[in-house]
């Protein structure tokens, strides 16, 4: 019964991983929607946000079955919190990735985003997918030693949404208010979903060591 | 022992309600420290932040002890869980307003916003304000009906956003780029707020009844 019980708490991991193994995607395809104004790919990623979804509720379900059923104490019962914890954050990362897909479709065929400040985007995306392939990988192998990594991709993040703010609010700035305005959201999405992917990487550390590293900031709303 | 544990629960859904209660003070002080470009009431938020999120760590602690050493089933079982979520959403309540105290501490003697746009934020924050009471009222109750007034007072919230939105975007935008963005941060972080006391209130709901009630916005981000 012990073995059946971890088997379940490996297919919860398993489908953890999965979850933000989409999310990293839904993003790819978000960023790249956003700066081709492909309307294909913000479409595909708005229709296959509720799969992201649908993945969360399974894994609330099954770890609620299994509090239930099996009562868990100790370490066991820290991985099926943690893994409730960062299936939440899983899901608002896709739910962001949904807010860059949106704003594509909304100005297509215009491209939502200036000359000027595409090349951040580019590389937010770059950083963002990066990081939500690292939080998959280190819920998949439990190797917490990458987990320190993304310390630095998450600062290379802050670093680039910073200067970009920098940009928008020059008083040169010559792409007027709507542009501003949406530069400024959709800077803060890519934030919001690097800081989410590195919350989901702490989780995971936290899972196999016991201890919650204090890096990065912390997710603030 | 039976007793104890649900002296237990009740304990916890103290602690969420008077978090909640002080996340609503927060962003009470918060708006008006952004409306009257008053410092001293900023730095009170800042510094009280912390406040809320000691509780919820300990609800966290004893949500876990609970589940650890009363091995809870069914109906409790998921008030813990609907209690840690919850408690989840209550911080990042508490989160926002100290992104608003923050607004108004860094442009101090400043104010953030323009005088076109004030009386948004007044409304904004009066609407932001009474959910997180009747949120915290909801808990400590258990009155499941007053959840379905919390329906409104989000749509009232999610209007004059949509409204306010559309103010700042108007090619007659008077103000510049960096009040534009300021007010487009700060008109989302009101919005964010108020998704996130009706979530704590459908939680309650779900905790009390076994459905969650299907009305307003999810949580997106």
């Amino acid at each position: 019964m012990r073995e059946a019980y971890h088997d379940q708490l490996g297919q919860l991991a398993d489908q953890l991983a999965d979850m933000c193994g989409m999310a990293g995607d839904a993003m790819e395809r978000a960023t790249s929607a956003l700066l081709q104004a492909d309307l294909g790919l913000a479409e595909q990623v708005i229709g296959d946000d509720v799969k992201i979804d649908d993945v969360r509720a399974s894994i609330e379900e099954q770890a609620y079955a299994l509090l239930a059923l099996q009562a868990p104490v100790a370490t066991d019962l820290r991985i099926v919190l943690a893994v409730i914890h960062a299936a939440e954050s899983v899901e608002r990362m896709g739910d962001l990735a949904l807010h860059v897909a949106k704003a594509a479709r909304r100005r297509h065929p215009n491209h939502v985003l200036s000359d000027t400040v595409e090349p951040y985007f580019a590389e937010m995306g770059r950083i963002a997918v990066e990081l939500a392939r690292e939080a998959t990988d280190i819920i998949r192998t439990q190797d917490v030693e990458r987990a320190r990594s993304l310390e630095d991709a998450d600062d290379a993040m802050d670093d680039l949404h910073r200067h970009l703010f920098t940009v928008i609010m020059d008083k040169d700035w010559p792409h007027g208010v709507p542009s501003a305005v949406d530069t400024t959201l959709l800077g803060r999405f890519y934030e919001r979903f690097a800081d989410h992917a590195v919350s989901v990487a702490k989780r995971t550390v936290f899972v196999v060591t016991g201890r919650m590293p204090g890096y990065g900031d912390d997710i603030d709303d």
